[in-house]
C-alpha cells in the first residue's frame, strides 16, 4: 500500500504547480523514507516542466536538490538510521554493476542512471521529485549531511555544490590555483565557494559588475566584468582552470585563451549552439575542453563532508510553496541570490 | 671562429636543397657539439621549408629529429661527455626560469622556446636543424639515447616518439587502457608502438585497410577503416583514449562519441578548419578535448629510457642526402613506412 505525500504537481508543460497528494512507493529493503525539509530550485527544473528540453513526463514533480531526515528504513538498510540527515541530488537509482557504477560515476551507468524526477525507474514507474514532503529512495542515493550545515543551505549542495564540485577536483585544484569561474550564479557562486576552501585564487568573470560586492564576499579576489575588454585581455593565458557555468552561448575559444598552457576549461553550463574552436589554439598550448555533469555518489558523499568541514552551503533565498511559481521567472530573469529553496512544510495538498 | 659544416639547404620557399656549408656557433661553456648520424624527415620540415604555415626564415636547414654522438663538450658541461649518443628535437634552448621550464614543459616557456630550424636564438642568430653532420647546442636540450635502439630508428623518436608518448602519459593509458590511434603514419605507428608497450588494447582507426598488417605487426588488435560506417558504430562509447594524429579535417564529434564517458580525445594532428562540437556532446558525458603540442625536455628523456626498455624505435626506410627531395613527395602522398631518416653522412658540400 504506497504512501500518500504532499506535492507539487505540474499536470502538463508549463502548467502552474498544484498541491496535491502523490503516491511514494513501499520501502523496499534497501530504501529509506526521507522526510523531506527543503528542495532547491535549480535553472533544470524549469527547463523540464516547460518541455524546453524536449518532451518530458507528466504530471511532473520536480526537485533534485533534496535535504531531510530519515523517517524509515528498509530491513536491509545498514548505512541509515531514523533521524540521519540526508540529502538526494540527480539520481535515485543505478545498476550498480557496471564499470561506471563501480568506479563512483554513477551518471554514467550504462544501463542509464534513474533520475530524480521526470525519469523512470527500474521498476516502471515515473519518478516523482523533491518538491514533496517526502520521497522513498534506495539508501545508496542518499547521502548524509554532516551536522553544521544547515538542511536549508544543504538543499543545493546536491546539484549545484557537486556539479561544480567535481570539476574543480578532477582538474587538480589546490593551493596555489588560479580559477576563473564564469558566471555568478546558482552554480557559479557554489563554484566560487568551493574553489576559494580548495585554496585556490578565484576571479568571477560575470556580465557586469552588478555582483562584485557578492563575489568578494564569497572569498573571490576580484569580479571582472567580461564587457571589460582591456582586463580581460589582461588575463590572457592566466588561469589554470576557466570553469564555465553559463548556458548562454560564448565564445568559448575566447575563454581558451585565458587559460595557461596545458590549462582547462571546463564546461558546466549547456548552452544551444556548438563550440567552435581552431585546432591551433588547443594543440600549441596543450590545453584542453572538458564537459561535467554532476558528479557520482561517493563524490557527493565527500563534497558534503568537504562543506561541512569549511562551513560551506548555498546562499538561499527561502520560500513557500505558493511563493515557487514566481520565482520561477526570477530564476529565469537572473533575479535570485542564489538559489531559491523550497520549505517544503508549506506545501498541503487538498485531499484527492 | 665558428665551424662550418656540410647541410642541406633550402634558399627559399620551395627550392630545392642544396648541400652547402652552413656555420655553427663556437661551444658555449654549456654547449654540446653533435656529430649528427641520422635526421627524421617529418611532414612539418615539408609544410615550413614550403611556407605552408606562414612566412619561413631563409636559407633553412630543416631537421628537428636529430641522433648522433657527442663530439666536444663545452668547459661547463656535466651530464654529458664525448662518444655519448644524444639526440635533439624540436627544441634547443628556453629561458628555463618560468614556471613551465621549471616543471619540465619548455615547450611552453614563457620567453619562447628557440626551435631547433626556422627560429630565432636568444642571441638573435636564425637557427639551422639537423639536416647537417653536425650541430651545437645547450647540454639542457641533448637527451640522452640508450645502448639497444639505434641511432637510425630513435631519430624519429625526437618528434614523433615524444608527440605521441606525452598524450598517452597526460590521459594516464596503461594497461587495460582501450586506446585507438587514428591515422597509421609517421605519428601514428609510433603512438601504436607506444601505447602497445604500456599495456594497452590498440585500434587503428584508418582510412582504408591498406596498413592492417602493419597495423596488427605493430601490436595493434584490430585495424579499423574509418570508412566502415558499422564498425566505427560497433566502437561508439568503447575506448578511454582517441589519439588523433591526422591533420586532415575530420568530423571530432563523431570522435568524441568513439570514448567512453570520461573519455578523451587527444589531438596532435593539426587541420586548418575549426572543431564543431555540440556542448551536450562534452558534457552529458563528462567528456575531454584536448591538444598537445610535443612534450618537453624531462619527457623527452624519460620516453627514450622508455622505447630502450621497450626494444622500440621508429620503423623508417633510411635514404641519402640526394633522395630527400624525392622523399618529401612520398610524404606528402603519405607514400612511406613510416619515417624517412636521412643519412647525413652522404651530405658532402661543394666548397664555398
Amino acid at each position: 500500500m504506497p504512501t500518500q505525500t504532499p506535492a507539487l504537481v505540474a499536470e502538463s508543460a508549463g502548467a502552474a504547480f498544484i498541491p496535491r497528494l502523490i503516491e511514494r512507493r513501499d520501502l523496499r529493503e534497501d530504501d529509506v523514507a526521507i522526510e523531506i525539509a527543503f528542495a532547491g530550485i535549480c535553472h533544470s527544473d524549469i527547463h523540464q516542466v516547460r518541455e524546453e528540453w524536449g518532451s518530458a513526463i507528466f504530471p511532473m514533480v520536480p526537485g533534485h536538490e533534496i535535504a531531510g531526515v530519515v523517517a524509515a528504513v528498509g530491513s536491509a538498510v545498514t548505512t541509515l538510521k531514523v533521524g540521519d540527515r540526508v540529502g538526494v541530488g540527480c539520481m535515485v537509482d543505478s545498476c550498480g554493476e557496471c564499470e561506471f557504477c563501480k568506479d563512483g560515476f554513477e551518471q554514467h551507468c550504462t544501463r542509464g542512471a534513474v533520475m530524480t524526477y521526470n525519469g523512470v525507474g527500474y521498476d516502471g514507474d515515473p519518478t516523482l521529485g523533491g518538491y514533496a514532503r517526502s520521497v522513498v529512495v534506495s539508501e545508496r542515493f542518499a547521502c548524509p549531511i554532516p551536522d553544521g550545515i544547515g538542511l536549508d543551505e544543504a538543499a543545493p549542495l546536491l546539484c549545484a555544490g557537486i556539479t561544480t564540485y567535481s570539476p574543480l577536483r578532477r582538474w587538480g585544484v589546490g593551493p596555489g590555483s588560479r580559477v576563473a569561474v564564469v558566471g555568478m550564479g546558482g552554480l557559479g557562486h557554489m563554484g566560487v565557494k568551493l574553489a576559494v576552501a580548495m585554496g585556490a585564487q578565484v576571479s568571477v568573470l560575470s556580465r557586469s559588475d552588478a555582483k562584485a560586492a557578492d563575489s568578494l564576499a564569497l572569498g573571490a579576489v576580484e569580479h571582472v566584468a567580461t564587457s571589460d575588454a582591456a582586463a580581460m585581455k589582461e588575463r590572457r593565458s592566466y588561469f589554470d582552470l576557466v570553469l564555465n557555468t553559463v548556458s548562454a552561448d560564448l565564445d568559448i575559444e575566447s575563454y581558451l585563451g585565458l587559460v595557461k598552457p596545458r590549462g582547462v576549461v571546463a564546461n558546466v553550463g549547456l548552452p544551444s549552439e556548438p563550440y567552435r574552436v581552431r585546432p591551433g589554439r588547443l594543440i600549441g598550448t596543450s590545453k584542453v575542453i572538458a564537459g561535467s555533469n554532476i558528479g557520482g555518489i561517493p563524490e557527493t558523499r565527500e563534497m558534503l563532508a568537504f562543506c561541512a568541514e569549511h562551513g560551506i552551503g548555498a546562499q538561499i533565498e527561502t520560500i513557500t510553496a505558493d511563493e515557487v511559481t514566481e520565482a520561477y521567472d526570477k530564476v529565469v530573469a537572473g533575479d535570485v541570490r542564489y538559489r531559491y529553496v523550497i520549505d517544503v512544510s508549506t506545501i498541503s495538498a487538498a485531499q484527492d
